[in-house]
């Protein structure tokens, strides 16, 4: 008895999370019951590697709250950091396409809680749901454009203009001239996340501080010229600021 | 009487190509005469601009033969190459999940045939057409797992390595210990294409040739040790040599 009771909840809490979800936009109710009534909350603590690349996907994710990175590992075993997704960002679901099996390895970087839903049933659902195979579409496109980008910037943007881009991101869209952030993960996993090295990461920092008037306090950024960083970064960037992604649907 | 005729041939020619392509696997005959007809035949001269980003989206494209390179341009006027696509590779087609807008330029780098099709076709077909939008899927999730390589590369990789990646590629999957390639389009578009500037090419490209054993003239390249080549770039990587897209269906 208790079993189902706590079963209800579960779906309770999750059906609306999934139903704001992009992938289930314009979906009937009735097929996100059936993903809510599949899917299971799970806590995860800080470093759980929920899996790793190759590993045969029975589950994709949503990020109910918390942080979570995803990389993949050189032969050599060099980490290169892929994303680092907050909450309302699914994982995994791009397993379907690539022979069930995970093409990044996940990893936990605070303490989390996900939304666990089952590859197969996605699968089934796509098949036969034209709205679902739509949207997941359409939010393939939007990765698409992101990680075009994100290539983009690393071929023609030095270290502290892509420093100041990833800064850019956290402000609101309507800021005044100054602001003050907070960073959202660690500076390692920062440097990691912008394809640079802890000791570049360092250097390009300074010369950001240099070039446009920021002060770095631990985690608290203070942009005291938006303007002028905007001009630094994003003349270096074939999109215009504010960015249309900024306040990205997931 | 001559227009119909012509007519005839063009989709007598479009209509194979079409149904080989992946965007049209298993899908009815009928259906791809409805893009064969309403196709056409464009030959471009080298250096011809097809659109530019931003352009409303009337028209996608295959290239029958010739190359194609897609790029952004920062506002300050530098050029990030985002592809440079061979025959029978598909382009243009995400606009319709760009408001219709092309998100990057397109611009002819040989003299070349390009197959325009209909993008309002295109939007027409995948709401209704359960197998134009799974394949459509399919082939994002294989730009997405190719982009997302490509920025562990941009992060991890350094510049020789990069172009030892390059050439791989460029190897037939069952290959001897030494090969011939020859380079299919010109160093200054190679190097753009691999984010570097000329001089970074040329000085990465000497430091490769003194890690493994490797000629180059013109655009004809000798790699005399494979293995070496192999072990030199792709210990750098996520996956092992041969590539799984090295044969990439498109």
């Amino acid at each position: 008895m208790s079993q189902a009771h706590a079963y209800t909840n579960t779906h309770d809490i999750i059906a609306p999370i999934l139903a704001r979800h992009s992938m289930f936009e314009n979906v009937p109710a009735e097929t996100v019951a059936l993903f809510a009534n599949k899917a299971k909350l799970k806590p995860a603590t800080k470093s759980k590697v929920l899996f790793l690349r190759d590993d045969p996907a029975e589950w994709f994710y949503v990020v109910r709250y918390g942080w979570v990175k995803l990389f993949r590992e050189t032969l050599e075993g060099t980490e290169a950091v892929i994303d680092v997704l907050p909450s309302g960002h699914m994982f995994g679901e791009n397993s379907v396409f690539e022979n069930d099996q995970y093409s990044y390895s996940a990893e936990v970087i605070e303490a989390s809680e996900l939304i666990m839903l089952p590859t197969e049933l996605l699968k089934q659902t796509i098949a036969d749901n034209q709205t679902i195979a739509l949207n997941m579409l359409a939010s393939m496109a939007r990765h698409h454009r992101q990680q075009s980008r994100e290539i983009e910037h690393l071929n023609i943007q030095n270290a502290p203009q892509r420093i100041g881009c990833f800064l850019l991101r956290l402000c609101p869209q309507e800021t005044a001239r100054s602001i003050t952030l907070h960073l959202p993960y660690d500076k390692t996993l920062i440097a990691a996340r912008l394809g640079m090295k802890p000791e570049t990461f360092s250097r390009a920092l300074n010369k950001l501080k240099q070039e446009t008037p920021l002060t770095i306090n631990g985690p608290t950024v203070e942009i005291r010229d938006i303007e002028k960083l905007v001009n630094y970064t994003c003349n270096h960037c074939s999109d215009s600021f504010p960015c249309e992604d900024l306040n990205l649907k997931r």
